[in-house]
């Protein structure tokens, strides 16, 4: 990860990396939902994939550049990133079960962050 | 980074990392840029940032997802990554010396990743 | 929409609209295919819709600022916009019918507006 | 605009609307302040503009689906709004005046959504 030059930034790292994780969970996640047999059974965890993948990237976006609303995004990207774990732990499958553990691990992150 | 259930993501990993770190690092130059004397004289250069930031993190989000068409968003960010490092490279701070590199090994990775 | 300061912005305001209103219509498309009954047969437009409508808002925000990528982005979003509107065409509901439209639509004007 | 299909969509059509003139709005100002001889003594407003118009187009783009946190991203997005405008209004030219004006409309749309 590059050399911060911002203090700011360097101590919200630990959070930018979870929320870049977790995006490339849900995005690879919602894929691999979309072709499993029972693809019917998963829409609801599709839909929190797309709004989660989405605030994490731009969480990590508004983090890197010290924006002055990154803990106020995080603190929402918390909540959402809560609720898709909740969601992809119904699930047996590998893909799912991984997503929810980056999800878990930005939820609390972004805590962390935004305390 | 996550484990990969997909083997198409999984040899796209490199080219991933190398946009979010990419992304990571022209969000930071342009709120270095903001702040240093010369920001006149480096109007360009924040233009340049900001494309460069939000097609590394498309480009990053779109492979993670497997698209058929990261191939071609790559090709266009490997273009936008060499201009955004010939711009950053004008200015001696820490900022754009570290940002030229970083936009310089994600077009080499979008290069490869989509020849 | 807002009176433009800059004529080459002025001029991709067809466009611009097109864009938008094409990421409307996709988002929608997206939730409305995931409630159908036959999901399971849609996983290919939905894939599609995913990508059609980060390409769409994209390209709008690229034209906004004036970018001079933005014709090279546009280019890809044509392209993405056909194959989008052909995956939904094979749908009869309404909203498949009508986001095809809109795909059509954008994918001409970013031609013209690439061109 | 597309003709909704869900009425819940439907019902935040105006903030849509307002969200994406206000992205425009804001994407073609910042290119503009770019420009400005004075740019060293807009840096504030310049960062402002950049989180509001990305904070717009994700709004409007999670109303377009429908997502359950459209609501929580839309008082946020009013939060900023209403900063960007503040910024904005201390500047004479036009570009800055008739951005001030979308960002006051948007906070105003974002307000009544989430209320």
């Amino acid at each position: 990860m590059p050399t911060m030059v911002d203090s700011t930034v360097q101590q919200w790292q630990a959070c930018i990396d979870a929320c870049l994780k977790c995006m490339q969970a849900c995005e690879e996640c919602l894929s691999s939902c979309l072709k499993e047999p029972d693809v019917q059974a998963r829409t609801m965890c599709i839909s929190m994939l797309r709004d989660c993948a989405q605030l994490c990237a731009l969480s990590a976006q508004m983090m890197s550049r010290g924006s002055q609303y990154a803990k106020q995004l995080c603190q929402l990207c918390a909540t959402i990133c809560e609720s898709c774990a909740a969601d992809c732990e119904k699930f047996q499958d590998t893909h799912c079960k991984q997503c929810a553990e980056f999800c878990r691990e930005c939820a609390e992150e972004c805590r962390k962050m935004s305390a």
